[in-house]
C-alpha cells in the first residue's frame, strides 16, 4: 500500500498515483467492467462497450465459473456429470462477487480488494484473497525452488521444498491485513463500498513449518536480534522482522486452505507473521538472514512508516491493532424495507483473541453486545452477528472490537489524537478506527464520518 | 455410493456396475488421463493417445490453473499483473491434483475422490471436495429457488434464499464423509492410492441457519419425530433424519469455505448433518417434512443400509463411526532413502471430537501417541503427525484414533467380526477400520491388509 507515499516519494514505478478524490470513480467503473464484462478472461472489453450489451452479457459466467443453460425444473432433466470440470470445481455461475484492481497506473505495482460484502464465515476463498505486490506475481516451479537461512547462524542451509515439507508442520488460521488497508478513509468518507474500505483484510487456514524448527536445524549465534526475509519476486522485497517474533509464531508457509498456497499469495513458500502488517508476510520466500541489528529496507524506512502528531514518525509498526467492520449492511447496499435483519461483520486484532464485539445502531450513544459465531482464535478473525429491528428511520450502524490484550477499537477522532493531521502528509498505513454506516429512510447505507 | 448394492439390486439407473476386481486398473487409468490430459478441460482424449504427448503436455495447465511461461530467474522479469486472473484467481500451474471419477457406467450416477494425498491442514479445497450424484449435478437459479419446510408443523412456510439469509448464522467446521468410503476394502486391498481407499472424506466450513431456527419460525406439533429432507436434482434425493438430531446440530447452509456453497455441494442449499452418512446431507435442498414417523424411501431401505453377522440388517446407521488414515506416506509413493520422515495423515469422529491418535510402525505391535497439529473439534477432521526414522527395513504403517466417546478405531478383524462376510452380499457402508501401508526396502509403499 503506498498511494499517499507515492506522491510524496514516487511509486514503485516512479509513476504518479490517480489522485484519492476521483479514484473510487475509476474503481466503480472498474468493477461493473469484471461483473458485467466478465466473460471475457481479462476484461478486455471497456465498460462503455459493455453498457451496450444488457441481454446476453447476464448468460457469460463470471469469473471462475463455467455457464450452463438453467433449466426450467432441475428435477425434470438429468444433471452435469460428476467432476464434469475436469477434476477441479468451479464456483456457481450466479455467483458473481470479484476482486477488484486499485486503479493505479501500474497493474503490476497495485493492489486488489476482498469483495468482503460478499463473503460467508471466516475463510475467504483462495481466489478472492485480496493481493498486494510490487512487481507482479513470479511464476516459479517449486522444483527449482529453496529457501537459503544463513548471517549468524552456526551452519548456513539451503532448503528445497522436499526438505521443508519433510519438517513437522503445523497449521493454523490467520488473516493477514495491508497496513494501508482503509488508507482512502483518514479524511473523509471516500470508499462506496466495504471491499472499497475494509477489502485489504483476508483469512486463510495455513500449513507449514515454524521458523522456531528451521532456527533448530541450522542453529542461532549469541546475539541474533533480527531476521531479514526476502522474496523471489521482481520487486525482492526485503522486510525486517524481529528474531523473538520470528521464535515465537512465524511459519514458512506451504500450503493455503487446505491446498498449495496460491500464487498471488507466495507460491511456492511464504513468510506468515500472525497479526504482522501484511507487507512483512514476505511472498515468493526465498531467503532469510540473521543478523544483530534491522537491515533498514527501503520498505521499512521509505514505506511502512508512521508520521505521528509530534512530527515525528514510527518505523517498524508491524502488530495490526484490533479493528472490527460491518459487512451486512454496508455501503452501497439497499434495504428493501423496515424489518428484522441480521447485522453481520468481522472482527480481528493482529495481538491476540477478539474478546468481544459491540454493536451500536446510533451512531455510537448506545452499544450492545454482538453475538460471536465461534471460538475466538489467536490472530484470526471472527464473525460477529447482531439481530436488528430496523424501524425505518435513519440510522448509523458502528461495531467496536476488543481484543485480550483489553485494547479498544478506536474512534476515528481518538486515533487522529495520536497521529496527527499532517495535510498532504496524512497518515497512510494503520487505520483501525470505528466505521460507520448510514442508512437513509429510503433504505440506502452510505460511507460516513460519524 | 452404491457399487455392491447395485450388483444386487441395478445400479441407479439399471446399467451394471464394473466388478470390484478391474475397476481400480480403469480407475487409475482415468487419473493418469486427467494428470497427463489435463489440458483438455474435459480430458476427451484417451490415456493412449495422450501417452504419446510426452513434452508438450506437461506444458498444459492442469485444471484450475493458467499456464505461464516460467523464467530463469523470477527476480529479473516483471510478473503477472494484480488480479489478472480475471478477478478470481487460480492455483499454480504446477500443482496437478484432481478429483478423479470411479469408473462406474455412467457419470451421472457416480463418485469422484478428493486426493486426500495431495492436501495440506484440515480444509479440502472447494474444487477439490469429493461428490457423490444420484443423477448429476443440477443448475439451478438461487433467485428461484426456495425451501419449503411443512407437515407437522404450526404454519407451513416457503422460504427464499434471501429470507433464509436474513436469519441468524452459525459458522462451524465439519467434515462429510460417504458411508461408502472405502467400499472396495472390505475382502482385499484394491485401492492404490489413499485417494482411492479414503477419497470420499472432505472437510469444509460451512455457514448457515440452525433447523433449530427455522423450527421456531414454523413451529412444532406434538408427537413430531422425523423430517424428511428432499433434493431439487434429477433424483430427487429424500432421507428421513430424527428430530432430535435436526433440532441438535443440523444446518440449512448456503456459505462453504467462504464463499457460497459449490454446485456439485448443493448450490445454493444443503442439509448439513454433522457427523452423519454423506448421503443424508441432503444438497440442492429444497424440502423438509416434518412427521411422527421415518418415510422410508429407497436410499434408506434397499440402500445405505448394513447386513450383519447375525443375518439381519441394520437401518439408519447414521453416525460415521471414528477412523483414521496415514496421507503421508500412503499407497503408490516411494520414499527414497532411510532417513526421517513426518507421518502425517487425518482422523475424524462423527461422534464428537477426536481425543487421540495413535502410530505404529511394526503392524500394529507397538504404538506410540501422535501429535494432533489442532484443537479438535466435534465432527471435524485434525491433522496428525508423528516423526518417524526408517532404517530401509521392511515396515506397516498404521493410525488408530479414539473419540471423545471412547470408542476405539476397530481393527478389520474386529469390524468383520461384528459386520459377518456375506460372499458377494458384503457389507459395502460403514468401512472404518485401521489401514495399513506395507514400506517395501526399496521405499515402495503399498496397501495391505495386515
Amino acid at each position: 500500500m503506498a498511494s499517499s507515499d507515492d506522491r510524496v516519494a514516487g511509486s514503485d514505478t516512479g509513476e504518479d498515483c490517480p489522485c484519492r478524490d476521483g479514484m473510487f470513480d475509476t474503481l466503480e467503473a472498474n468493477r461493473r467492467r469484471f461483473i458485467f464484462g466478465a466473460g471475457s478472461a481479462l476484461g478486455a472489453a471497456s465498460a462503455l462497450a459493455l453498457a451496450t450489451l444488457p441481454a446476453r452479457a447476464a448468460e457469460k459466467a463470471p469469473p471462475g465459473a463455467v455457464w450452463y443453460d438453467v433449466p426450467e425444473d432441475p428435477t425434470k432433466v438429468p444433471g452435469r456429470p460428476v467432476a464434469g470440470d475436469g477434476g477441479y470445481g468451479t464456483r456457481s455461475q450466479f455467483e458473481t462477487a470479484v476482486r477488484i484492481r486499485f486503479p493505479t497506473p501500474n497493474a503490476n505495482t497495485s493492489w486488489s480488494l476482498t469483495p468482503l460484502a460478499s463473503l460467508y464465515g471466516n475463510i475467504t476463498p483462495s481466489g478472492l484473497h485480496f493481493e498486494r505486490h510490487h512487481n507482479g506475481i513470479p511464476t516459479i516451479d517449486p522444483s527449482r525452488h529453496s529457501l537459503v537461512v544463513h548471517g549468524m547462524v552456526g551452519t548456513p542451509k539451503r532448503f528445497s521444498m522436499d526438505d521443508i515439507k519433510r519438517l513437522p508442520s503445523v497449521t493454523r488460521r490467520h488473516f493477514i491485513e495491508c497496513s494501508g488497508n482503509g488508507l482512502t478513509e483518514w479524511k473523509s468518507p471516500k470508499g462506496k463500498t466495504v471491499q472499497q474500505t475494509h477489502g485489504l483484510l483476508s483469512t486463510s487456514e495455513w500449513t507449514g513449518v515454524l521458523f522456531s524448527t528451521l532456527a533448530r536445524e541450522v542453529g542461532l549465534k549469541d546475539g541474533a536480534k533480527w531476521v531479514l526475509g526476502e522474496g523471489s519476486d521482481a520487486a525482492v522485497m526485503t522486510r525486517s522482522i524481529p528474531l523473538e517474533k520470528m521464535l515465537n509464531d512465524a511459519m514458512i508457509v506451504y500450503g493455503q486452505n487446505g491446498e498449495a498456497v496460491r500464487p498471488e499469495q507466495g507460491y511456492p513458500l511464504r513468510l506468515l507473521l500472525p497479526g504482522y502488517e501484511g507487507n512483512t508476510n514476505i511472498k515468493w520466500l526465498r531467503r532469510l538472514q540473521v543478523s544483530d541489528k534491522p537491515f533498514m529496507t527501503r520498505e521499512e524506512t521509505s514505506k511502512y512508516t508512521d508520521l505521528m502528531a509530534d512530527g515525528k514518525a514510527r518505523i517498524f509498526t508491524l502488530d495490526m491493532d484490533a479493528k472490527s467492520v460491518i459487512t451486512f449492511p454496508s455501503g452501497d447496499m439497499k434495504l428493501p424495507g423496515p424489518g428484522i435483519y441480521t447485522i453481520s461483520g468481522l472482527a480481528w486484532s493482529g495481538r491476540g483473541r477478539i474478546l468481544s464485539v459491540d454493536v451500536s445502531t446510533d451512531g455510537g450513544h448506545l452499544w450492545y453486545p454482538a453475538r460471536i459465531e465461534s471460538t475466538p482464535e489467536p490472530m484470526c478473525t471472527v464473525r460477529f452477528t447482531f439481530p436488528w429491528i430496523w424501524d425505518g428511520k435513519p440510522a448509523i450502524l458502528q461495531s467496536r472490537c476488543t481484543d485480550e490484550t483489553g485494547y479498544i477499537q478506536p474512534t476515528l477522532a481518538q486515533l487522529l489524537a495520536i497521529r496527527g493531521d499532517h495535510g498532504p502528509y496524512a497518515s497512510v498505513y494503520h487505520l483501525n478506527s470505528i466505521q460507520s454506516w448510514a442508512v437513509a429512510s429510503d433504505g440506502g447505507v452510505s460511507n460516513v464520518h460519524a
